[in-house]
């Protein structure tokens, strides 16, 4: 029974937490490649880990990328379930790294959270599964069923060769069902199933006018200005109202139904305000920003650039300009599509005297849902209650993990995302935490949850 | 006569040379802070040369920022005139640094032209001016007038102390008329009387969000997105068409003649699309491109940022994003009005949801025409004539030098500008360079007028 398992993981806490430290003090930033020798440590970090354990075939799968963490457990016998466990360990850049309060690789505790990049996107979650399988091997000398582990470097690079070896290992990556804890809660110590997530696709524009950056006197009112250009293709894409302006966009969007409108209304959302330090919400022009965010797609400027960007002023025309834009998308929405829907528009849009690139980005998945009702999503609520002592709530949300869509579209096995992440963890931002509390009541109901699923 | 002032210069134009080179190898950027010390390397160059030359009160006057560089020549007698001789010895930054051929600071021929970083704005063009003067003193041991030189170190960064001075020193920089090489021909070897300069305002828009960046996906559909919100401000601002939509902005701009649209159209212009490699020309609806660069008030965005600029993608809603905006302006047009317009503009426009900061550049100038059939202006027209052997055209130029408006402002004196730029020079951009041709003639030219000014 899991009660000597939690007991561990209680006795044990100050020795795991400074084994965590030791993981996120590694900085695998996986989009940046000064980071390579890193994000190598990260993984060779996770086979030490597994091969302690006790897990079999341990190994460093090479992805043509970062590499693949891969971990067999076999002992728990042909009746137990086998569950396919998915994370990853590498994190975002830390840019603008002035706005960390404390270095971003040095965790540090402030307030009962745990301050690092990862700590709560992904490593952090990663290594609470980690610690349970330890605790089971300690104390019950097995797991509760069947396990294989698969842990990637590139999730946040768009998880570029995941696809590819999960379609080509189908044998070694197979599995029952798929568990995943890259996720989080409406809020601290409110127990959450997450049963949608939102599709992702995005867009890189590019706007080159003169081929060189010219004196704004000499020749303002002569060329077109590539950042105004680029202003005016952007403006036409997305309202002040929040709809998005380009054709099609919303054509094969599955209509959101009352009853989950109802649903999403019971769901005691964040204050927006508060976590964002936002002037007030916006959403999209009919629906309340709780819907807009977990089930409407959404249309965004992740960066904007082009000419002059230092102290003072340069009077200059710049040659180019550009910007990078992601969307999430709904249940419904091809991503392929959508790409070719942005382009269309943008070619459509673009004024004379100025040549436009669109790069579609590689980063693309479509979105997700699961049934409520199924018996795994059930055991797991049914654990978050008990060990977080609080009701579950189901939500869906705006955030993509690509994986989801692969395992299923490959596997075609059930998903059940654990998260135990919080609002105000600021994951991609500056000051990314995870609160303690989270961690402990985190890893209790992973515990409860092998126990259940071991339950016939 | 100016005859074998013009030999000295040819017999001596090697040595001479190598004095320019050594001038433009020093980094004097004044915009960004990290050149102080080389600021200050320039100043003392000139302080030399100066004494060597044998100018008088030589002095690097204290502005409070970039030392100004004093000298004055009253050995003419009290019969000659005064010449005001204006240049400024620092320059632009060289970002994009990985787009020049060769170093900014190491002065390169290649072709006939000289590269490097103030070869034609303006280092090369104030050296010649000493050049020509050290000419005088070696040949005839004499200047054929008094001089006063004024060379600043903060042109490109608004001449933020200059007024300050120019208005303080009335009795020390009094003259009879001023002279200023910052400028250029509309095509080299095409002898160019610059009689009219646009004014020129500028302001920084920064737009702010969320405290902190967020992740896009839990947070898309909550919040307005800067970056989105700055592009519906901008694209506001001014039409597909090239005209400025900023109400109010065109009030009290000096209706264009159809005698001055008659000089445009005889001045053979440079073609655009060769010199700026621009898809095509492009300018404000109901003018011609030489029509808006020379003679209508213009609007740019020099530079745009906001969100993540590196490598990869960054799935993020940006806290802030801004822009830099400067507008040139015709007679007519006062800069501090058109600032409040622009500002004006901006915050009516600005979409709820986020906070916009308007910021007001320093620098400003007035629009400024001068008589083309003045004597000092004929004079110059027949040096030109007669050092590059080819008729003087008369052009307005888009760009703005603060200096002309303060001169004329505070000494109500005539102001002469000999320009012996080219279209080609890329002023402010990588790869600047100067054609050494032009170094000749433009050099034959000076000690062709201070020789015709000399003459009742």
């Amino acid at each position: 029974m899991s009660e000597q398992v939690i007991n561990y993981l209680s006795e044990n806490r100050e020795q795991l937490l400074q084994k965590l430290y030791d993981f996120l003090s590694i900085p695998s930033v996986s989009t940046d490649s000064v980071h390579k020798e890193d994000i190598k440590q990260a993984a060779a970090f996770l086979e030490k880990y597994l091969n302690d354990i006790g897990f079999e075939h341990v190994q460093q799968q090479d992805t043509g990328g970062h590499p693949l963490v891969y971990a067999e457990y076999n002992q728990a016998g042909a009746d137990a379930p086998t569950v396919l466990f998915y994370g990853h360990y590498d994190v975002q850049p830390v840019d603008p790294i002035d706005q960390w309060k404390s270095d971003p690789f040095t965790p540090e505790v402030r307030n009962g959270r745990l301050y690092a990049r990862g700590s709560s996107d992904d490593k952090g979650q990663v290594f609470m599964h980690l610690a349970v399988f330890e605790a089971y091997m300690k104390t019950e000398g097995k797991l509760p069923l069947n396990v294989k582990v698969c842990i990637e470097g590139e999730e946040e690079i768009g998880s570029e060769h995941l696809y590819e070896m999960l379609h080509d290992k189908k044998e070694q990556f197979g599995a029952d069902f798929a568990v995943i804890s890259d996720s989080g809660m409406v809020a601290q110590n409110q127990p959450t199933i997450l049963y949608g997530l939102k599709g992702f696709t995005g867009i890189e524009i590019n706007v080159t006018g003169p081929d060189h950056d010219l004196h704004s006197g000499m020749y303002g009112g002569a060329v077109r200005n590539p950042a105004m250009a680029l202003t005016h293709i952007l403006a036409s894409m997305k309202s002040e109202e929040e709809v998005i302006t380009v054709e099609g966009f919303y054509d094969d969007v599955e209509p959101l139904s009352e009853h989950e409108r109802e649903l999403i209304a019971k769901v005691e959302g964040e204050d927006y305000r508060e976590s964002t330090g936002a002037l007030e919400t916006v959403s999209e022009k009919g629906y309340t920003a709780k819907e807009h965010t977990m089930a409407r797609p959404t249309f965004e400027i992740n960066g904007i650039f082009g000419g002059y960007q230092g102290e003072g002023t340069k009077t200059i025309i710049p040659s180019q300009a550009g910007a990078k834009i992601t969307c999430r998308l709904v249940p419904g929405q091809d991503p392929e599509h959508i790409q070719s829907l942005l382009e269309k528009h943008v070619h459509e849009v673009a004024p004379s005297g100025v040549t436009v690139d669109v790069k579609k980005e590689k980063l693309s998945a479509k979105a997700y849902k699961v049934d409520p009702d199924h018996p795994l999503i059930r055991k797991a609520a049914k654990s978050y209650t008990e060990a977080f002592g609080k009701e579950t709530v189901y939500v869906r949300m705006g955030g993509s993990i690509p994986v989801v869509e692969w395992i299923e579209s490959i596997y075609n096995i059930p998903i059940v995302l654990l998260g135990f992440g919080t609002p105000d963890d600021r994951l991609h931002s500056p000051n990314e935490s995870f609160p303690l509390d989270s961690f402990d009541k985190g890893m209790e109901t992973l515990a409860r949850y092998w126990d259940e699923i071991n339950k016939k």
